[in-house]
């Protein structure tokens, strides 16, 4: 097909949108470690993850054998109010780096939540809706998945209680009146409202909380309510299922018009985005019908992936939830504050994790203020904010872009826009007033995490 | 068509896009009052306008008997990377409304600027560099033009100088970071950079300012500069013109799935873009090819439609623009500092007040409060985060919709939603909260803008 065939935005019809979501666990030769029960440190039963979770998502957290999972009808609908989002072939970028590299990205940010992140919300609030429970609760940091949730929960007429850490409670007014205007209940983080957050309080009085005080205190506030389960927005295997919808859209799309990429991009924070959009094209590498090049992008001052361990750890800082196997600094670690995206957990998905060690992955930090750089550039001439956490991407996409016009190679590069950066404006500041810090953890900060991973085996 | 092949949203192909805009000034046959020279009350010339204005686009201003005006190829490749906009069916809504009507919107908040009025700062921005200037100025005051303008501008490498309103400068911040990552300069107004503003600032000491002052600096700032315009997002003709977009793309939708709209509605400030909307439908209707019911939404605390007069008047409160014949409230009139969205200019449309005075149009005003409660009902149904200004347009088709509950009868209704709400949640927040009020001028608040209407013959 010839080059100039192919539109600015690739949007599939309705009835081209997949109807399952594809596991990529199934094809994986060596699958994701078993999570852990804390206690016994024995993998855990479905039985005792059904306490926390919702009954069929733990079939699907624990399903790495079915390829491919059918999308049940009440979610394809929803689906259908924002998807398929677009491919967007970046001419304008491309024009203005001079570039032979042809760059394709998936957007994941026209709808409300202004996220990918929504995907998984969806599923994971039918699923709860199925059971007949009540409501979820969840923790929300910057507020992405939180927003992403309400929005769900809204449609399927779920309660959803949300713990927001403090500090962001209070310098993201916006993030959590856009959660209220959802329905959705915000208590800052720590609260009176739970034993776990009392407790916390009493030995912390004053403290902005933490996110991983705000999972102790919604998996709290689940497991003691009737008709009330904890749901999770990255890092699950469950979750990555539900995001390989971003990867099948694009593997349809740029298979109607002939496109393979060579090089696949992915800001990586617990891995939600960059698993599901990589998912169907890893596929096809583990089954032997194709290679790609995969790139995961993660922030210098939290570098899971490039400067952390591959062992088993805490997924929370209350080390109430299971243990997982998975490249990770430590639950101890504590990230820059002045870090201004979302990328900030400590460890990263499993799948992720073992196809990294299995060396079928790349990864890449990438300094704050050149990410900012980026996001500015991309915005200039391809006319969308993006997130800080997206920034990520579209940094490491215009350097391997650089490299293709210093050899003038023409590569196909597609990386993952995962969303908008309406909510991110004091960030934005910070940058135009240089005020930006690159934080990057020395080795005795890692120490700290690394001295409090478990002893397993 | 049978109904069940309507999708969720139709999207038209990148060749299906519009390659003219639709000037309804050629069809009607009461043409628009011609605009005034302040000084000698004579009609403006294209050479006076010029001082002030784009070549280009004053011949666009003057011109109502050409029907289609070709759109340039280089906004047309611009249009292709947020267009087309898509036709939503809104599926949910009517689910939850119970209603036989069907309701359809355009949705135009899906670019990084989040409304409608990127269709017309691209053309404006065009046009100024193609007349090689080396920038641009105008006032901004919620902040949605400016930030339009000034992606435009970066588009094309203009220079930017926006003047945005001191009280919003000052409380929406985020706004401001926005137009400062698309590069243009911000300046909160008054100022000292301008005669006018020193002015201003002597005589009251501590102003949070008005849009009437920020327009005043930034004809000043135009004019006194070489190599800049001035150029405004609303009101004008050209505005119409170039917002003719949304209207074509519509009907271009809907006559595919062989839908045709019974009534069509659109909130009402200056008019852009309900203008833009309905022009294309309009035309039809003036050339007696088919009939449509077309509803003005604006709000009660600014109803120059509603409540104003047709008569000449200043377009801004420096008096320096030219008069201009329309519905208003007086140039003097002050909106209630309670009001949340845009919709706050004192007059309207030429364009739209001749169609209006002429019968073709009709016109109603809705409060605040109700206006909050129909957007987090569309919100939490459909997905989308409205802007307070869209949400009167909701507000009407609901109520359109609930009436066709009431009668039976199965009308299609077509409304615009020109933008999403992500800048608004103070406003959200206020609603929240039971802070909002619904103010109504009274008949001595609308004294005081009539009173100051200016005596022509």
């Amino acid at each position: 097909m010839s080059e100039k065939t192919i539109p600015y935005k690739i949007y599939l019809e309705e009835n081209e949108l997949p109807t399952s979501w594809y596991n990529v666990r199934a094809d994986m030769k060596n699958k994701p470690a078993p999570l852990l029960n804390p206690a016994t440190l024995k993998p855990m039963t479905a039985e005792e993850l059904e306490t926390v979770f919702c009954k069929e998502l733990v079939q699907q957290e624990l399903d790495d054998t079915t390829p491919y999972i059918e999308i049940p009808e009440e979610i394809r609908n929803f689906y259908k109010m924002y998807r398929p989002s677009p491919l967007v072939r970046a001419y304008c970028l491309e024009e203005k780096l001079q570039t032979p590299a042809k760059i394709y990205y998936k957007f994941e940010g026209n709808n409300t939540s202004g996220s990918h992140k929504l995907n998984s919300a969806i599923a994971q609030a039918y699923y709860a809706k199925k059971q007949g429970l009540k409501g979820v609760t969840t923790e929300t940091g910057a507020g992405q998945w939180g927003t992403a949730l309400s929005m769900a929960c809204a449609y399927f007429d779920l309660d959803c209680k949300v713990y927001m850490v403090k500090v962001s409670y209070e310098q993201k007014p916006f993030r959590r009146e856009v959660m209220r205007t959802y329905g959705a209940s915000v208590t800052p983080s720590p609260s009176e409202t739970t034993e776990v957050g009392k407790r916390i309080l009493a030995e912390h009085p004053g403290t902005t909380g933490s996110l991983g005080c705000a999972i102790s205190e919604a998996v709290e506030a689940a497991t003691t309510r009737e008709g009330y389960r904890y749901v999770l927005g990255s890092v699950l295997s469950q979750v990555l299922l539900h995001q390989s919808i971003i990867g099948l859209e694009s593997k349809i799309a740029m298979d109607k018009y002939g496109i393979v990429p060579d090089i696949i991009i992915g800001c990586a924070g617990g891995g939600s985005n960059l698993g599901g959009l990589i998912s169907p094209f890893m596929g096809e590498m583990l089954r032997g019908e194709r290679d790609y090049r995969f790139i995961a992008v993660e922030p210098a001052s939290c570098p899971s992936l490039t400067r952390g361990v591959y062992a088993y750890d805490y997924c929370d800082t209350g080390k109430v939830c299971p243990l997982q196997k998975m490249y990770t600094l430590g639950s101890g670690f504590i990230p820059s504050p002045n870090h201004a995206g979302g990328l900030r957990y400590h460890g990263m998905s499993a799948v992720l994790s073992q196809l990294y060690d299995d060396g079928l992955m790349e990864a890449r930090s990438v300094g704050q203020t050149e990410v900012f750089e980026a996001a500015e550039q991309f915005a200039r001439v391809e006319g969308i904010l993006p997130a800080p956490e997206s920034s990520h991407a579209i940094k490491a996409a215009i350097d391997e872009a650089m490299k293709c016009k210093e050899t003038g190679e023409e590569k196909t590069i597609l990386f993952g826009l995962t969303g908008t950066g309406y909510f991110d404006m004091l960030a934005y500041e910070r940058f135009h007033n240089q005020e930006m810090t690159d934080y990057v953890p020395t080795e005795a900060d890692l120490k700290v995490g690394f001295d409090g991973l478990p002893k397993v085996e």
